[in-house]
């Protein structure tokens, strides 16, 4: 029987007494299947002595033909964004709780990896985001995000005042704790806190969510992932605003600058077992169904 | 100089005793320039007797090279239902109040005719909604919508309760005060005070906003304009709920009533004289930009 | 060993099957302790020959020194409004699912009547509303509520508009689907689901919150309750709008109808096992404790 | 004829160009009444050589009969906390924009003064908190605050736990970008752009509303302001929050920290021109009256 996949990286949540035997079983259904695998430095950490190669994650998202990510959505969002650009599948098993992206559990995974080996799995793709932060005229910081990019306030307990251009074109301009932009994907994570909608995972959208803005008529707005959205941060040099990918990395930000988001070229390729029902996980996580 | 538009097709508000002079103006600008004019019955009501011809609104659409709604956003809502699906472009004179759809105004009307007859005009698609009540295997009743499609509760203190399903697949149950179906152009309409969101015109995108909704995670959900939506309502044969169109169209449902909405073949083709700027539009009409 | 309370009336929701069990259990009980027992129409109705007297539900209230309802928060409800004026204390069994108001399972009935009979239980008292229907000089309808007194549009698909005065203070003109005023026992109800906050029970305070507001700025309002609230409906004399008691009473209102809110005389006397916990309530029934 | 005040303290917004000429005015209409002013050290820096003698804001409070501020919500704000423990009335004077605490603009100033010097004028109580913050055990700050006590995330993109007793009573365990305690004087400041309610400013309550809520069940919930309010912030000892009073003073918490909140003793007593109306403040301030 061929496998669908040859190469598999293995990706881990760093320091969760979970994580190793989830890992050394999966490592161990890999090897029994004499699959070539690589670890990522988050994996081989659980291994006194690892079994397989341990690559970077630059070279592992190059050289895998599927990566999978051991940890729980917040593990896969800084997986996605490392390797969503080498165009490498990407499945996510969770720890204990239902994820929205990784919805794969410890004790069916091995499996479901049989069936997905096999060739029997959906792919779906996920928009990212693309963040640029400009200085005068330098790009000072750049990141991708698969969940959101948050302008927000930091060091200060005052509201920062941004405005916003579409494709050159000016929106507004709000006085706000921050500005969530946000991915179909991220919109059931913080921009959902926000007062943001659920966006269909597949939509080529985008949403911008005030967050606890001034103004009570700034509501969420949807605008096609097409577009280049610019935020400048009003205010003078002093340092009092950050931006925020994916709730995970950090960039400080001074009045004057420009955050400029756009859709990544790339989108992240997402494997899920047969028969996965996005909008029944959401009934879950949301518990749209239950009474007390 | 030619004109781009020959036929002309006037509808107006009723009743309204402010439409009456702008009327007569805009019909003396038009004979005056020597283009056939066709009074749809709401605006030949004005005239006791009408120089023009007065045809039905049906006729009105598919002999009119542009149709001119003289009133405010309720009137070309009530117009474009009618006229979408004749191709025809759609111009709209606002009384008083500035509109999200009616954007000129009476004292600028003939200069924008101008610019406007001579072609210099923005014209933008506008989707709408086309929905079928289904009853055991028959179509009972069918609207269109160009704001939304509400399913709401009716000679009832009580919520109803629907399932929805979104090209077959099971979405949720919903107990509430009724759902809204909304396109972009309904955004900004009864959607937004539901708490939806606000979305961008252009966007291929539908929202569905429960109203008052009795589990709070229930939150509004963004899908592609491309799918249909299955509303079920639950409960017997007794009188509960309406459907109704814009606000204007309603139509007793029954229990075990399905609800079909889907995107209009057709798009409205809304006029704007150039330089229109719907994001101008929604700062004065949010009052984003003031502070007392 | 002396009761701390003797006569005990019996209220139940009507036409559930569910019902019947648990109040033939509960009668027995009561019969077995010599208690003498007053059957409200809707608890006799589960009996072909009732061995305790059926009495009209106000008889019922002044003969008691007990009232206990089978059924749910909305059998609750109705007779609270009923019986809240004769000042007789009153306890709630729930029918499957946890109650705000009817908190004791039928389970674990029999055990709590004995530590309530005993003496051993909570008495909290809920406020109620009462609303007056003004038209021209007379008062036209009267009813109390326990949750919320609510002017909503009736028979039509657009929104009504009513200015409310705060003791004759002009508070302000909303035009929306309708206004909810509700007790502190009522904010967990209806209201929450039109975005209401929670007011804690025994809060001397009342909140009105507009459905679906027109503008979005005219958020909920929470007032002390010694004030005496002036709804008045705007509009001519065509029936637009309902006032509604509970979700359970309702009357028809016309353009003009002034709608008067005060909070009633009398308060509803609850009684609750020992050791309830109004937190805890709202903890399960509102899911703040769990994740999937 | 008498004057209702004799010794007035004034008090500035620092470095606001525009407050020199009304604090001039100010001071020179007060002189030519003979009465003795302080100026507290924010007022004098506005003059070279003051000709009133300048003492410390809390000698200034003990002092006068009334403290006049020039500035804004803000500057009374900062104010408020210095001088209401001396129980000496306060005026605000805004500076362009209408203020719901300053009310009187430099226009009418002096009229206004007039008045109320001659004792027509109206005065109303407003609720201060405080907030001690304690560390094993020891309180290491405490503040007061006239809006609100803000427990917020600092230092990080994550959410922030903390849980919350009522009296010694447990209320819940919430997750969330912070948690405001605010009073009615802060319902219409920060807690209302974090979706809280509008609280009457003489109602005696509190609202606990919750900034971003990971469960969207957490609604804003309204208390009793004889209660005692504790917030418990999880997680180890990293830097993590901050508790911040009014959006002026802040202080850096660590996981273990508690947040108690209880009413101050003593209130504010705000001073207002002769027929101040409090709800035509919020019509204004909250544009609940117009449409574009």
């Amino acid at each position: 029987m061929t496998n669908r996949f040859q190469t598999i990286g293995l990706i881990a949540k760093p320091g969760d007494s979970a994580v190793a035997s989830t890992l050394t079983t999966l490592l161990g259904e890999l090897e029994r299947r004499g699959l070539p695998v690589l670890l990522d430095p988050s994996a081989a950490a659980y291994f006194e002595h690892p079994s397989a190669d341990v690559v970077e994650r630059a070279a592992l998202a190059t050289r895998c033909d599927l990566v999978i990510v051991v940890g729980g959505d917040g593990t896969l969002l800084n997986a996605s964004r490392s390797v969503a650009g080498a165009d490498v599948p990407v499945l996510g098993v969770n720890l204990g709780r239902l994820g929205f992206l990784a919805d794969v559990s410890p004790n069916e995974m091995c499996d479901r990896l049989n069936e997905i080996l096999a060739g029997d799995y959906e792919e779906e793709k996920r928009s990212l985001l693309h963040a640029s932060v400009i200085r005068g005229n330098d790009i000072v910081s750049e990141s991708d995000a698969l969940n959101d990019v948050v302008v927000h306030k930091w060091d200060i307990a005052r509201m920062i005042e941004v405005d916003t251009h579409i494709d050159d074109r000016y929106l507004n301009t709000v006085r706000a704790d921050g500005l969530i932009v946000s991915t179909p994907t991220g919109s059931t994570a913080y921009a959902l806190s926000g007062g943001g909608p659920i966006l269909d995972p597949g939509l080529d959208a985008l949403v911008l969510v005030p967050i606890c803005p001034h103004t009570l008529s700034n509501r969420p707005i949807v605008v096609s992932d097409q577009v280049r959205i610019d935020v400048r941060l009003h205010g003078d040099g002093d340092s009092k605003a950050q931006v925020t990918c994916d709730g995970q990395v950090n960039y400080t930000l001074f009045g004057g600058d420009l955050i400029r988001i756009c859709r990544k070229e790339h989108d992240l390729r997402l494997i899920h077992p047969r028969g996965h029902d996005h909008f029944d996980i959401m009934r879950k996580k949301l518990r749209w169904a239950e009474q007390p």
